[in-house]
């Protein structure tokens, strides 16, 4: 067996913890899979005093984690400090300059700075891993990038975010408002005091970028991503959606087109039996569709100590085993540019709801707005007739362009028996 | 970019006709990925003159296969002959003892002889690989390998035959016959001309035991596998199955256990919500439970030219790279012998019918048989009542040693009013 392999971890918050955790108690699984023992030996955090509850007995401590750069102890680092910039990128970026490995759950800084930092990577010769980034405790990044290599793929999408998850499959089980949910998955742990990373979509979208690099062996582009989160999602279109044959989730689409790829992070309508409908609560799900193998589908849990820590040290057995991939699946230099294509080409079907004074004429009026843009419509769902009072339409639309819908949205808008703006929701008909 | 890696395929069957197809339309891709060209220089199958719809031109061929192992131009040896002995075996065998590698996607071949290929592999340096063998394009050996490499798994269990699954899946929907069906299934393709294989479990067996050894560490030991197929799986079992809110699936089973590894391949009641039970189709999944990622779930094709294409070139493009696992996870010589533990010491709860005439007394008889063996009763179900005629009655029984199932059942069907063997299916309550 060869020397150990010896680890540096920058962070001792959960996953931190969660890494030193699973590496002394798995350690003789470990070693055997890896063909070497795997030592920890240097960490940093801000606050040496602090209970932990394991045991840090005999390890180089550095207040300074940029410190871990310079040990010449330590041949991985991990980095588990997060945030896009400061001193996340900064130690990562000195470690490669090094030519020492990097395995980091950060998917901010790999979203924005991936690029940079697999090309460092590269001409270090070293090891930049991220599996933990993407989904958590699912293997997901290693699926795409070696156990579907051999195909070309044509779509990647999912629950990324468990939190939003676990939100809107508690609305759809209650009937309760965002608020009411939110307010309980605080209390929960499952959200954040400051949500807004979640529940607006900005994680999903980092994770949906390096899904879409790896997928489609492109430029990590997080800047192109269409996002839009899940605050304006209420009980009474998820009510609606089900009478439709539809539940309502978050998901993260990348799909390769002819003229270049959709990257999208929004509220969808999929169909109730449609494998994605079924990840409920905190769990994320992903299907990815390759040319040869068809749809395969993974799920599992998106975030925690022990989920997390078992995809850091999936990509530390890696880095044990001498197994290199490169950062995104090719070498950086054979990227192709993102070209992403604008919210407003998307073609798909949509959900609209509109609340309307239920009066002779209004429907005629809703109806040309859609026949002015060439919008062609698929159900209407109706309810109560209260006449003069606002009551809810529910259209559905067959296939039409973003640009399409968003102008006749306005006209609706503006429609003076039209009291409210009206709802639209992204339908995605998953076989 | 390193030079081609030269590759010689042994069998020009579906699969076989695949790989050079997958080969040749991503080619581009696949360079990419894998660091270097991948190039098919040999093949080998029995008729020259048969129109397969690729290109074989310039490629050296031999009628005989096991001339590919005296073959210097080529890296990589893939078998696709099938079977678990005779020309299949001697071939691997050779090509490793040449330090050559090998692909395989021969399932029987590894659950029979996985053990010693794998020293041998080892000793010769080279790979033994065969990710296409379990579950077609699901990367599932990868994940388990490599991915959750950081957990102790405490289980596994999955659908692992397409073919039985198809069955179950149209029998629950349409409420015909096993023969009905099959007779269905052979017309369409999804059924061999002799289905045992499959039907009777053996197929799921061979992949359950690869599962395993990789899962736990374990030599691989197909033998001690308990296998029950589906042929004596009947409507009126699936419609009370759905009536107790489960679904009946045909499931491999690997768990562990204090006192060694349950490996078993029988037909299952699901609950109606678990995950594995939306699996439907000819569709695989596979549910594997780690200590510290919890459960991750993978589905997909499990058979079929594209996805057993992509499973095979993944391998490939893992040599390609110079990634190199031990056959099983860890060097042979960390594979603990397989302790597995026998049938009769199974415990979880079950269902069963009995088919009663329906006298005073009767129920009396078989509450005494449950009494007299300690098995608990959960519920009981029973219909239409015409005395003095055969009825059907259903029992579910807690949590019960398979042994002590057993003899109830021995005793159950020797009392006079019990008028057929009675049907036992066991439930399996995953979470």
């Amino acid at each position: 067996m060869s020397s150990a392999l010896k680890i540096g971890v920058a962070g001792l918050g959960t996953v931190g913890v969660g890494v030193i955790k699973v590496l002394t108690e798995n350690a003789y699984t470990i070693s055997a899979r890896a063909g070497r023992e795997i030592r920890v030996t240097a960490v940093s955090a801000r606050d040496r005093s602090k209970a932990r509850g394991v045991v840090l007995d005999g390890l180089t401590w550095y207040d300074n984690a940029m410190d871990l750069a310079a040990d010449d102890n330590v041949d991985v680092v991990v980095e588990l400090i997060g945030g896009s910039d400061g001193i996340a990128k900064n130690l990562v970026e000195a470690v490669l300059a090094s030519s020492t490995h990097v395995v980091t759950a950060n998917k901010a800084l790999i979203a924005h700075h991936g690029l940079n930092l697999a090309r460092s990577a590269e001409e270090a010769g070293a090891s930049l891993a991220y599996e933990a980034a993407v989904a958590g405790g699912i293997p997901i990044i290693k699926a795409l990038r070696e156990g579907l290599a051999a195909n070309t793929i044509q779509g990647v999408h999912g629950i990324l975010n468990g939190t939003c998850n676990y939100i809107l499959s508690s609305m759809t089980d209650s009937g309760r408002s965002f608020d009411a949910v939110l307010a309980e998955a605080t209390d929960l742990g499952y959200a954040e005091l400051d949500p807004s990373f979640d529940v607006d979509g900005i994680d999903a979208a980092h994770k949906l970028a390096i899904l879409a690099s790896v997928a489609f062996g492109t430029e990590v582009d997080f800047d192109s991503v269409y996002v839009e989160g899940i605050r304006h999602v209420s009980p009474v279109d998820i009510h609606f959606a089900r009478e439709l044959g539809y539940g309502i989730k978050l998901l993260g689409v990348a799909k390769r087109r002819k003229d270049g790829i959709e990257q999208r992070v929004h509220p969808c309508m999929v169909p109730v039996d449609a494998p994605i409908n079924h990840v409920s609560g905190v769990f994320n799900g992903i299907v990815v569709d390759g040319d040869f193998v068809d749809a395969t589908i993974y799920e599992g849990r998106g975030a925690g100590e022990g989920p997390t820590a078992s995809a850091v040290i999936a990509d530390i057995i890696d880095i044990a085993r001498n197994s290199q991939v490169p950062t995104f699946g090719v070498a950086t230099a054979d990227l192709k540019p993102s070209r992403t294509v604008p919210m407003s080409d998307h073609v798909g079907p949509y959900y609209v709801r509109l609340t309307v004074i239920d009066k002779p004429g209004v429907f005629a009026d809703v109806a040309a707005c859609l026949k002015s843009n060439n919008v062609s419509m698929g159900s209407v769902l109706q309810h109560s007739r209260d006449p003069g009072e606002p009551v809810a339409v529910v259209l559905t639309l067959h296939e039409t362009e973003e640009r399409a819908m968003v102008m006749t949205l306005t006209e609706i808008e503006a429609l003076e028996l039209v009291v409210e703006p009206p709802v639209m929701i992204r339908i995605e008909e998953f076989h």
